[in-house]
């Protein structure tokens, strides 16, 4: 395996040499390995690029790993998953992806993953985004999440991107039935001239569906994030959204909620709070012998853990 | 005066047979009387319909009625009214609206104002929107609020709005130097088919400025709002807006509120609640004898206080 790829794979899905269960790995655009379990069945799409995982009823704790890599400037990846995951099933869907360019080439990683969960069925899915490289060419990674739940159905999304992505632009959209639950975590740090957008939309069809995005973001250097999130309650159903962020140096947040409440019994609650760290959490730490920058870096490592 | 335009004066700008100080009552698209005191001067504006009112230098304790009516269908009044209130005055401006139709025929107004504050300057402007009549005829109010606020000026704005009225689009948009501070109250119910559109956009300029916008709505029938904020920190300042709403029947609420920090000082927070009367609160009123439809105008009312 590529170096530089397996350093990738190692930062962004837990890897260690191999994976247990479950995988496909992805790099430059083509199929660097794929393993199927009794339970997880990982084909080709049919239609074009991409994988079509099969996750069967009632599979519990098992893990798929679907990471995906571009290794060099000069590629734009573009593929397309579908998860069709059967009723009652439990399981961790691990999908990190890194972009790495060493010249002025570009690297970039678009992952157009759709989910599909049946009645009950519960899925984790962790999403780590990595740039690295020395080159100039710039690190861009759009992925596009579109997720249907059925009855009783939830899913709980993780997304990490910590640094060295040049430019992102994350779109994701889910619809709920009866009883499901949509709960997305999401923690951002930016740097330098980066550039980070989030666009969430949620529509609660079912009575009793209920949707919690959280966003934690961190905006140093000259860099600029865009936190855009509309929820629509359709039915008897809950929605919050909170997105907090930090701005450090020239750093620049823009967050546009919005809440659209069709129904008597939708509830729909959000709150946004951008500002800077305060001056007393600084001094606090200070007064215990960190200098301003360490205590700087330990209060946002805390925000982002 | 027509009898109609007295009643609409009497609800919207406490109209009591006359008016104490200074004063101009639009009729119409006509002027129905106007008077102007030894520190404010009320004047036609030369490049059209409306008036520019000027407030000398630290006038203080007075009060300016500026109320607009629309008595009859087929009347769309467009007015351009224009404030400068010199350094360190302190006034209080009523701006009252009300448009009347019995017939088939739309009854509109759409007030244009502009506020330029000068250092240190303070105004409570009051604008109470009302719609009357039994005609099939729309009316509609659509007030669009410009303020330029100077170092260490003031602007505390009330906007009722309770019903009758069946379209409005009301637009605030404010620059504020240092020092400044902008402050928003606006309360409105919609019923039946009526919309009504909140647009705020508010640029802090200057350091230590700050704004607080505060919107509380019900919307009952099959009754539509909006709520569209944005909020710019440019500067070392401090921006809230909180979006209240309370659902009865099918009424649709969209809350879109945007905050846009550019600046590591500018600390900008924003809630949102939208969902319909707690049942333990309506409970609560009904074991002291109230019924259910008793409690809850009880509590609407309370809201909206």
């Amino acid at each position: 395996m590529n170096q530089i790829t397996e350093e990738l794979l190692k930062a962004v899905s837990d890897f260690k040499g191999e994976f247990k269960g479950a995988f496909n790995i992805r790099e430059n655009g083509g199929c660097a390995g794929r393993q199927s379990t009794e339970h997880i069945r990982i084909e080709s799409r049919k239609e074009g690029p991409g994988i079509v995982v099969h996750i069967m009823p009632g599979t519990k704790g098992e893990t798929v790993y679907i990471p995906a890599c571009v290794n060099q400037g000069g590629i734009h990846d573009l593929v397309y998953n579908d998860f069709y995951v059967g009723e009652g099933a439990d399981v961790i869907i691990v999908a990190g992806c890194g972009v790495h360019t060493d010249d002025e080439e570009e690297a970039r990683h678009d992952g157009i993953h759709r989910f599909f969960l049946e009645k009950n069925a519960h899925v984790l899915y962790q999403e780590k985004h990595l740039g690295t490289g020395k080159g100039d060419g710039r690190k861009r990674i759009d992925p596009v999440t579109d997720v249907a739940l059925a009855e009783g159905a939830g899913l709980e999304m993780d997304t990490v991107q910590l640094g060295g992505v040049d430019y992102s632009c994350r779109k994701t959209r889910a619809k709920l039935a009866a009883n499901a639950r949509l709960i997305v975590r999401e923690r951002i740090m930016t740097d330098g001239i980066e550039k980070a957008v989030t666009d969430f939309d949620v529509v609660m069809e079912g009575d009793n569906s209920g949707v919690e995005l959280i966003s934690r973001s961190v905006a140093r250097g000259n860099s600029y994030q865009e936190f855009k999130s509309c929820i629509h309650g359709l039915a008897r159903c809950t929605g919050h959204s909170s997105c907090d962020a930090i701005l450090v140096d020239n750093g620049t947040v823009n967050a546009m909620p919005a809440l659209e409440a069709s129904n008597v019994d939708a509830e729909l609650i959000h709150e946004a709070a951008i500002g800077k760290i305060a001056g007393e959490q600084i001094l606090k730490l200070r007064t215990l012998g960190l200098t301003e920058e360490e205590a700087q870096e330990r209060i946002i490592a805390g925000f982002l853990k």
